[in-house]
């Protein structure tokens, strides 16, 4: 099968221009084919204050009211996006800024109400995903940059957590590619010493996993993020690896970052 | 050929809700071929206004400068485009909202400094406009929905009017498709009484047009409209209607508006 390399990049990038910049050039001289997944970043948060739009948590859990859904519409699948496909398409890369209303490509359900309404906030399943929309832009020479909105097919756009629709779409689209996940963060990799930036493990087992949660050695934030890469892994996707995304090409080419690995 | 709707609306649907929605399920329910370019409306003045960015003219001319062109695209890119492309979702329309720089849909030059700088404002040349991307979306069931900004292939949004991206895209699907172009506006179609909106012209010739402006009997905004419809036409579309949005279906079947006809 062909390879798909498919890339998650988070805040700590986006809201600095000149190592989005260095990304962006790593990312458009990746031969093979490829689909950019962003975060959002700061800038929704600083603009969402100048429009006197406060940000709202319940217990700790950020919610999605009416207006915090327009904000990050306007500037997730506005502004970023559509400044990352500027920039792409200046340097080679013909890409395509998409959210999952466009095209249908990401129909989502808005998550359930129980303790807490996180409002408009949309919850994936891999099975809702049509592949065939995403082939079609891929086969045509077009790089898909996502936005972390779906939608809930009844006309409401839904804010969705990057890493998962980054997870959803790799295992996805795994039926037809060779899928190689990557997940970018500020950090080189999963570290055994979460002090120390040379302590990145290279190949982590899910064993190893267990054992290093036991032993609360690892960075707390960090958990979510394997559980998705062992979940991606176990549903079929290739390859996923975790790692600093000014280290693009060595997480592509597996020098770098922490190699998610079955066994 | 095949026969393919493009249809043009601008602010005065844009802002008001319910318009809005009537106009979207009469646009969805046009069984043929169809792409939907829209303009700005109020809602970028207003969240501009909030943001501490005031709107710049020089001489009664738009400028659009570097915290206008974030603005523009914010608004006109992401709430506006993703707000229209979710519910046509919803009501059973394929819609993938696009900018002209998304897949290289639009290519267009910054507009050069003669008397006037305009700032991020884009020019866009019929001849620059790859029809194939736009033909692949089409004969997939995509429905385009597309906000009025272009690229100029250096990284750069640009701010570009909306009609003339409707007559661009119009005249470039000419050689594949019999197009139908429609402008809505507020007004029932060209008027030869400016006050009373019963006194649409059905059939506008370039020679009743022509002595029609000169005895100022148009209204003078209307006048760059008429324009790029005779433009259009001339350039191979193949029927180019004026008229409200709130009556698309009878200017799609003929029965409403102002045709513009060579002869």
């Amino acid at each position: 099968m062909e390879k798909l390399f498919i890339i998650k990049i988070g805040g700590n990038v986006i809201d600095e221009p000149d190592q989005l910049d260095w990304f962006l050039n790593d990312f458009s001289n990746i031969k093979e084919k490829k689909i950019l997944v962003h975060g959002g970043g700061k800038v929704a948060t600083a603009i969402g204050r100048n429009l006197g739009i406060a940000s709202k948590y319940i217990d700790g859990r950020r919610i999605t009211d009416d207006e915090t859904i327009d904000l990050v519409t306007m500037v997730y699948g506005g502004l970023v996006n559509k400044q990352i496909v500027a920039k792409l398409q200046s340097i080679n890369c013909n890409a395509i800024g998409i959210t999952g209303a466009d095209a249908n490509l990401l129909p989502a359900k808005k998550r359930p109400v129980k303790e807490i309404d996180y409002g408009w906030v949309g919850d994936l399943n891999t099975d809702d995903i049509k592949s065939e929309m995403w082939e079609l832009f891929l086969q045509n020479g077009l790089t898909p940059v996502v936005a972390p909105l779906t939608h809930d097919s009844n006309g409401h756009i839904l804010n969705t957590n990057a890493d998962t629709i980054a997870s959803v779409i790799a295992v996805s689209l795994s039926a037809s590619y060779n899928v190689n996940l990557v997940f970018c963060f500020e950090k080189n990799g999963v570290l055994e010493n979460v002090n120390n930036e040379d302590s990145v493990i290279s190949k982590l087992t899910f064993n190893d996993y267990l054992s290093l949660k036991n032993s609360n050695k690892l960075f707390a934030g960090i958990l979510p993020k394997i559980d998705n890469a062992f979940d991606a892994i176990n549903k079929g996707v290739k390859q996923v690896v975790i790692g600093n995304s000014s280290q693009l090409s060595c997480l592509i080419n597996g020098t770098g970052g922490t190699k998610i690995s079955l066994q």
